[in-house]
């Protein structure tokens, strides 16, 4: 049998616990690591150490940042009537890649899923109903995924939110711009019925 | 626009550097490295410059060791009468696998390749030929892939190795165990049919 070598089977297992990698990718990527020049690896380590240790959550809307707000949170010319409130950081990129949007965003980092044990008490929800307290909120977009667990996410915070006296929305659902009707599940062209609008 | 996070954006940037990780894969690797905890992050950091820093080239057979030799030149049992050459250090563990071959490997760490500007020079060629100084090899396996790259680079070897007066040899060619003849393509079934043997 093949005798480890132990750094390099310690760095293909951390490569793969990694999403998405396998046992044999990852051992791919540890014998690429192992032909880096020196500085391209510790670089490469230092990225990782650096990463973890300075970004963190923004102070209001929780998402990503290496300072202490986020950039949307920072820029001056945001309406803070309107609230996005997302679940992942990557969906605000994903709503301001539209370049329509002009709120700001709020981010949960998950969705209740009592299957996962993940309950509101480990979403960034205390922080959202804080950003109620002064009043500028007018509306609140839910956006969600359209999954059973982004609806229901966004039903319970809505719950949360009307007696506060703010508008609640929630994303369009309908056929995605591009498709083909007749590939559209049954579910998603029953909504866009549902949900049509005048010409 | 989403504004970027110098240290997710130089993190996703490194994983993107690996082989096989587009920008989207490095972006979720990046992200899922922000939510372990700092301690695994550090340990991970940890195992890319130390896999890098203490695993080096056997000296003697140039597979990859954290010692001075790899375990299979170290061990007391193996026949040092037969070499098998290989392109990869990953080629020794599949050779290893088999648990048949009980000689010893020599790793070129390349195959010749001019297309790509890999000359002998670049690969471990200068180290195989002082294995034969001692005169205790008597058979050299040439274990290089089967492609056009491979099969030159066992050419030109084998073409150095015999005024030595050592036996060279190179791995069957056929059809693959469990394989379908019916997939299998000509020139594979051509060198099956041109190996055949007596049953």
């Amino acid at each position: 049998m093949p005798q480890e070598i132990a750094p390099l089977a310690q760095l293909a297992e951390q490569f793969g616990r990694l999403p998405g990698i396998g046992r044999k990718s990852a051992q791919r990527l540890a014998y690429y690591v192992l032909n880096l020049p020196e500085d391209e690896a510790k670089a490469f380590a230092e990225a990782i150490v650096n990463a973890r240790q300075n970004v963190r959550r923004c102070a209001l809307c929780c998402d990503l940042t290496d300072g202490e707000l986020c950039a949307v949170c920072r820029a001056a010319n945001r309406d803070a009537s309107i609230l996005c409130v997302v679940e992942d950081p990557r969906d605000v990129m994903a709503v301001e890649r539209t370049r329509e949007y002009r709120g700001l965003y709020h981010v949960l980092h998950g969705v209740i899923s009592p299957l996962n044990g993940v309950g509101p008490e480990h979403l960034c929800v205390k922080e959202l109903l804080r950003r109620f307290e002064d009043g500028l909120v007018e509306e609140v977009i839910m956006a969600t995924n359209p999954t059973v667990e982004g609806e229901a996410t966004a039903m319970y915070l809505s719950r949360l939110l009307k007696p506060l006296g703010v508008r609640v929305t929630r994303l369009a659902y309908g056929v995605p711009v591009g498709a083909d009707l007749e590939y559209a599940d049954e579910v998603t062209l029953s909504r866009a019925l549902e949900g049509r609008r005048e010409i």
